[in-house]
């Protein structure tokens, strides 16, 4: 028997997103990792057959949390979901959006409600979500609500062993992006940040770097008056309540590694901002976390992939970042104390 | 005597930039590098005392190009332009942005002439330059006119080692990009990119990348519908030119490793989603290179950086780069076909 070093953590509870993706794979090769990355017990919640279908290790069906602890060392727990019918890999269809969204709302059930330690969500389409009625953004926005949190108080940070970046804006047009800039709203992201890198990440007073929408962040007005009128008021009301920021900052000089060395976190005014930087160093090992949750929540950074689904060709790599980022902050929270998974694999 | 390995080479005219900025002081380190880095016979175009203010080495004034070969192996050849009298490194005034506006004027009439094989430019202040009547956007559009090229038929191509990225549109707030996003300017600004990778570098069928505007380059419409209208007809047209272009693709997946090797440049929308990755990849050693010029321009991509002149502070890496690309791509189309300056310093 595997002896962990963490008896007190409550499993982790990961959904296995699409089934037809390449989430139910990587699951089940972050359980086959779990030796020698050392990470903690969680189990998994989705479909059996979308695990059997790409993958011959054992699985232990199991019925609550408790049970997932004993379970873990000689298979991969799994709370099952309402049957979807058939899944074949590769091939999403509306039955395997079904059980995406089933497996999302219980396994954030069972962490809100405490019998997981954190949640980590495999990726999902959302094509497919909207075409059985989804109306949220996204998972993020949907754990947000089912957590009571309204989500303009969330915020999407992006997390790699050398860089966290936090996209203000997401998933809308960049052609809508100056306009829904806000002086609250960057306040109330870079609030959100501010608090979980204290209490998540164990950084007391931590260093934040505000970016500039515009080339060489507007270049004192010449190139864009954004960063006058709406982000550096921002950075003056942060100032004001004692959170550590600098900028705004011309974005195309704010991530390379001299600068990077300069902050814990960067708020980034829109999408690529945020994604190119973090993509690019951590392609293959980057983590989605949500900060300003009651509970603790990450994802891998990448989508669900359908064109690798069934190969056995995808990377488990993100996910077990994921997981081991899930249950560090978990412990941290439990005041613990204890750090897992040596970021080497 | 140093033996250039290109005896039939024209030498380089390297403008000195705003004298008081870190122009004068990576030029001269640059000259101290020539044998380390086999760097072809180049002169300086700009005032002798912001050298000397800077760097104790030898100056070779020179009155003509024809000179700088023979002066260069015992320093750093310099045509003098008017005396715009007293210089401080890091106080950039009025009479330092006419001198670099002279040398500038001075240095690209000389490559014009064919007497000079490529003009490398130091940086200048734009905001000095705008204080004395300068109407151009930047060295890059004033260049374009002297040669007689309109600014929409150049291209500003940034290059590193590893990756080349070309900004559509470039000094503009983020909020005029989606409508200055046309697809003739995007089918202009590629094909003067393919052109120049078939010229310039040897690329008989240069690959190009085409990036979106938006999230996940719209999600088919979801996300914003530049793609479908502006930016996919663009990539049609030049398919049925016969260029090789990929996209629209996702900004945040297309700079990561295995992406790059899918192509030879990167063609973005707007300044900082070409930036971001070139510096991040490159901040040290990254060109800026103008294509669709008659001449060869190349400049380092970074700015005159005021606060570090005048502390021997300031690294040449990418002056360096700068000449040694131009004197790659003059060496090309004089169809010598020898290449320079071994990428390690």
């Amino acid at each position: 028997m595997i002896m962990h070093d963490d008896p007190g953590l409550a499993p982790l509870a990961v959904a296995l997103g699409d089934p037809a993706g390449i989430g139910p794979e990587i699951v089940a090769k972050s359980w086959e990792a779990r030796v020698r990355r050392r990470l903690p017990p969680f189990f998994a919640v989705g479909d059996e057959r979308s695990l059997s279908a790409v993958w011959k290790g054992p699985i232990n069906r199991i019925g609550t949390p408790f049970e997932a602890a004993a379970a873990f060392d000689h298979g991969l727990p799994l709370i099952q979901v309402d049957d979807p019918g058939e899944i074949i890999p590769g091939e999403p269809n509306i039955a395997g959006a079904r059980c995406a969204l089933d497996s999302l709302e219980t396994a954030a059930g069972l962490t809100r409600s405490g019998v997981a330690a954190a949640l980590v969500t495999a990726p999902v389409s959302k094509a497919q979500l909207y075409a059985i009625g989804f109306t949220h953004d996204g998972q993020t926005e949907f754990v947000a609500e089912r957590c009571g949190i309204a989500s303009a108080n969330v915020a999407m940070m992006m997390v790699g062993p050398t860089l966290r970046t936090v996209p203000v804006t997401i998933h809308m047009p960049l052609s809508r992006v100056p306009q829904a800039l806000t002086t609250d709203l960057i306040v109330a992201r870079a609030r959100t940040v501010s608090r979980g890198l204290q209490r998540d990440f164990g950084i007391p007073a931590p260093r934040l770097a505000m970016a500039g929408l515009n080339p060489h962040a507007g270049e004192n007005g010449k190139m864009g008056t954004e960063e006058r009128d709406v982000i550096t008021p921002a950075v003056e009301i942060l100032r004001a309540e004692g959170i550590d920021v600098i900028g705004p900052m011309a974005a195309d000089t704010m991530f390379d590694p001299y600068a990077r060395k300069g902050y814990d976190a960067a708020i980034c005014m829109y999408h690529d901002q945020a994604l190119i930087p973090l993509k690019m160093l951590h392609f293959d090992d980057g983590v989605n976390m949500t900060l300003g949750l009651p509970i603790i929540r990450t994802a891998p950074d990448h989508g669900t992939a359908f064109a690798l689904a069934g190969r056995n060709a995808a990377r488990a790599d993100a996910m077990i970042a994921a997981i081991c980022l899930a249950a560090e902050c978990a412990r941290r929270r439990q005041a613990l104390g204890v750090l897992c998974c040596p970021s080497s694999s």
